[in-house]
């Protein structure tokens, strides 16, 4: 049988858009031959949701847009994710629900059994559970239409397993031939690796051919990297979708066609080009879906904001990106000459606008009040926040969104400036760690310099005091990294990441300024997630709250 | 049988000196004959604790805080909240649990059965629900033991019922005599009354005699209210817990007690009473769990800075209070003026500290790149900016925390300025609306003028451009508040609030802005929460979507 592949990106409530691209590409995937079409977990009211799901105007809306579209289904049918309405009492209101349309009508539902909720995922707030699974027979044939979670309870690939069903079995032991899942799974670093092995073992398990959209594109802090798949009964690949982008795949699911030759260890493009594609497709995305066009960003001469301007010209042309320079007194001209060779590189309108003069202006206002106290960060973060003020004129005079260019490691010590440099409605890489962006710097460079090789190779610095470096109040990077890979990723404790190999000094002061700095994570702009652990949704820490391990 | 509940407050994380709190008071419970003695849930690491319970270290310290209190308790027992771990796999790794203490050991355990996951919680996320339980037998009397929701499942005060099972019911069954409820219950405006109600319906339904301990104090935005109570098997009240602050109570729980003649429809004190009583205690508690003890904030002359600074004169004494007024070109002499009088009304320290030779700097910093363009809120901008920085600076100076004075009714329409008059470290009144600040204003100058009364007669203004008033781009605050609490609180369509009797342009108007601000509140500092749908953690709405109910 020919299974389409209806890989897209869906906005979130936007119906109307939604069902008109989900429409378009059914029609081209039965152009094809596709006699079977899939199209991801949740797709016409986008995903996720989140508490949009509490308007009954959002969830009429996406039944009328469920409606709207199965009348535009003919003989070949199509399975979409939708919101389904639960009026079984005792029970939640919702259901994360798959529909079969064919024929202009919804010809069978199902809904999904186990609900994610950890990490960024609420299921549990929203939905109820369906507690048991049948399959969908069509032309004879036994399907089994399972809905993302669904597939993802293999005991090797969680083994902390947290559901008692597994309704990928409970589907084979009803007689399903085929295995087809909708989904909407996050991106992170390696998950395309994972996922499909997932998928792979899943297949020859239970010697079932499988085939799996995913969603594509990114929401808020999620991108969905796509990369929907097909496999025989052997697990042996069909058809890989791209990643990050868009692709409508049609693929004959059957043990006779020859698999790819893919070689899945080697074959995906190498992490620093993921990593890029999925930031730019995150920086397009929200930017766009904000109903912008253009970004504006302070380049301050360092490598962190030299890539993320790099990104925002990948993901919005050089032509919708504003960078402008904001010396003040400690400002070095190596910067200043450094950020507008970026800007030349790739193009940017490029502004300097110094900030010197309002400096001034605030120490007259504060000399008073300050007079007889020492220096202290309260003068090193008046630069920072008057170029924050600066970028959000800027944005507010000509319609841009600013771009936030901090680095995981800042955010989590805080080694940034609240309603300063953090200003901003996205923060690109805030999920990247200071030596990742090194690796996806030079990798940016790797045929030509875009990002000048002074910005990468001199120490990084603030510039918010003489002489300053980053490494005056933090560990090296290579140091600092792998403790908050220790504490902030995997959860260890002190002592535990001391048993790594470093000094019980260094790892409490850094524990110390994590646990002190989440105030200002708690205002921070949305991060682009990347990492299994990223701030934000999927990390939720009490601001006010005393703990500290000894150790 | 005495029952001694222990209505405490904790600070998450702090388990030394919450172990220490317990003890203590455990001995004045038993001083005062109680004969079985009961803590909130979760009291030894604090409510919520969040993802914190995704760190091993802190699951341990938790235990072993359990066992050095366990260690300290006699021949009285006492039941306390804690975080157990769970090895049943499939399941969630920890317990929401309760334990028995006596004679220096862990005598018993239960689990909490019904687990919420809406609004702020998010105990799906952490714990596994007990699948069943059971009376404990102490001195021969079975006694019913539940956490907090466990006993929140009546039909009548929950007409869409999330659970399958009872807890209450299914003790009754086993023979319980009394029931044992230990909570971490927060309060919005009329919670202390609702709560009352129906636990006065459990025990009357189910002729039983009940005690509630319910924990006091604030963790970030949610304040819990205490108001522990004991009832007979009549739902008679025998004992009510003070609002808002700690107290031990001792209370016979027999029926031959004669019951209180509090009259629970008119005798808790008036509305705004309990919402500065709660506001005051969210403050304190923020400041101090955080480790500050002073605060700063913009005086503007208007009303709502006013309040703030009312109630933390009164959470934190007035000398622990900074108020500042930072007048510009628009500022109007009666706004300085007002200011200036409720500092020396509440006895703070007042400065004033102009930001107009700023705001010129940075005109003259942007007159190229803005020359040829429209005034617009660029400008406005620029001024509640420049008065965040100059408190940020202050606070960054001197080591206090800086409150940021938005109402709710502002911070839904974004009728306030990111990184401009929304800084601060806590945003006390952010989640009352306008109308009721006006109220609170008249209930606090009840008996002689603390806020000018100019501050709460001339109408509301940003003063950022000349003559303005909030009216000039909202309607009228009685209108915009029954809008609000239309679309923001009770989920309604555009049509259902036209049909309350509003314009369709104007909720049109308000529902957009709303939609359009989201970004701004995904940014804003923590809320006190006090009413049933609050900005933040109980609100999770997407910043880049696009769905646009139809009116």
């Amino acid at each position: 049988m020919k299974i389409g592949l209806l890989q897209l990106n869906s906005t979130i409530g936007d119906f109307a858009a939604n069902r008109e691209k989900l429409v378009a590409a059914y029609a081209q995937a039965v152009a094809q031959g596709a006699e079977f079409v899939l199209a991801p977990e949740l797709f016409l009211c986008g995903y996720p949701p989140r508490d949009l799901l509490q308007r009954p105007d959002f969830i009429e809306a996406n039944l009328a847009a469920l409606a709207a579209t199965a009348k535009q289904i003919g003989s070949v049918p199509l399975c979409v994710g939708f919101v389904d309405a639960n009026s079984e009492r005792p029970g939640r209101a919702l259901r994360n629900a798959a529909a079969v349309l064919q024929h202009g009508e919804i010809i069978w539902r199902t809904n999904k059994s186990l609900l994610p909720t950890y990490d960024v995922f609420d299921e549990d707030r929203y939905f109820e559970a369906a507690k048991k699974v049948e399959p969908f027979v069509f032309n004879g044939r036994r399907l089994g239409i399972t809905v993302c979670e669904d597939i993802w309870n293999d005991e090797d690939f969680w083994p902390e397993r947290l559901y008692r069903r597994d309704p990928v079995k409970e589907l084979v032991a009803q007689g399903a031939e085929i295995i087809l899942n909708i989904s909407a799974s996050p991106w992170n670093v390696g998950k395309e690796k994972t996922r499909l092995a997932m998928l792979r073992r899943v297949a020859r398990d239970e010697k079932i051919p499988l085939a799996q959209v995913n969603l594509v594109g990114a929401n808020d802090e999620l991108i969905f990297d796509g990369h929907s798949v097909a496999l025989n009964a052997s697990g042996e690949l069909l058809a890989l979708g791209q990643g990050f982008a868009e692709e409508i795949l049609v693929v004959e699911l059957a043990s006779e066609i020859q698999p790819s030759t893919f070689n899945l260890q080697k074959e995906f493009p190498p992490r620093e080009s993921q990593v890029f594609s999925a930031l730019a497709l995150g920086i397009r995305d929200y930017v766009r879906k904000c109903g912008f066009k253009s970004v504006i960003l302070g380049l301050s001469g360092g490598i962190d904001s030299a890539l993320v301007a790099v990104l925002a010209a990948e993901a919005l042309g050089a032509e919708n990106v504003f960078g402008v320079a904001m010396p003040a007194r400690y400002s070095s001209s190596g910067s200043l000459s450094d950020a507008e060779l970026l800007a030349k590189n790739l193009g940017l309108r490029y502004e300097v606008l110094p900030i010197e003069p309002v400096f001034n202006a605030v120490e007259k206002q504060l000399e008073n009040i300050f007079a007889g106290t020492k220096r202290n960060e309260a003068e090193e973060n008046i630069q920072s926040r008057l170029r924050g003020v600066t970028l959000m004129a800027l944005s507010n005079k000509f319609g841009a969104l600013v771009l936030t260019t901090g680095n995981k490691s800042e955010m989590a010590v805080g080694y940034c400036t609240l309603y300063g440099d953090m200003n901003g409605a996205l923060a690109p890489i805030a999920d990247v760690f200071k030596t990742e962006i090194y690796q996806l710097a030079r990798w940016v460079n790797r045929d030509r310099e875009i990002i000048p090789h002074d910005s990468i190779a001199k120490p990084p610095s603030a510039e918010l005091r003489p002489d300053q470096t980053d490494q005056d109040s933090l560990p090296p990077y290579e140091v600092l990294d792998a403790i908050l890979d220790g504490y902030v990723v995997k959860n260890l404790s002190k002592l535990e990441i001391v048993a790594r190999g470093f000094a019980a000094v260094t790892v409490n002061d850094v524990v110390n300024k994590v646990n002190f700095s989440e105030y200002k994570r708690r205002q921070a702009a949305p991060a682009l997630k990347i990492s299994p652990r990223a701030f934000g949704m999927g990390r939720r820490i009490p601001v006010a709250q005393k703990f500290r391990a000894q150790p």
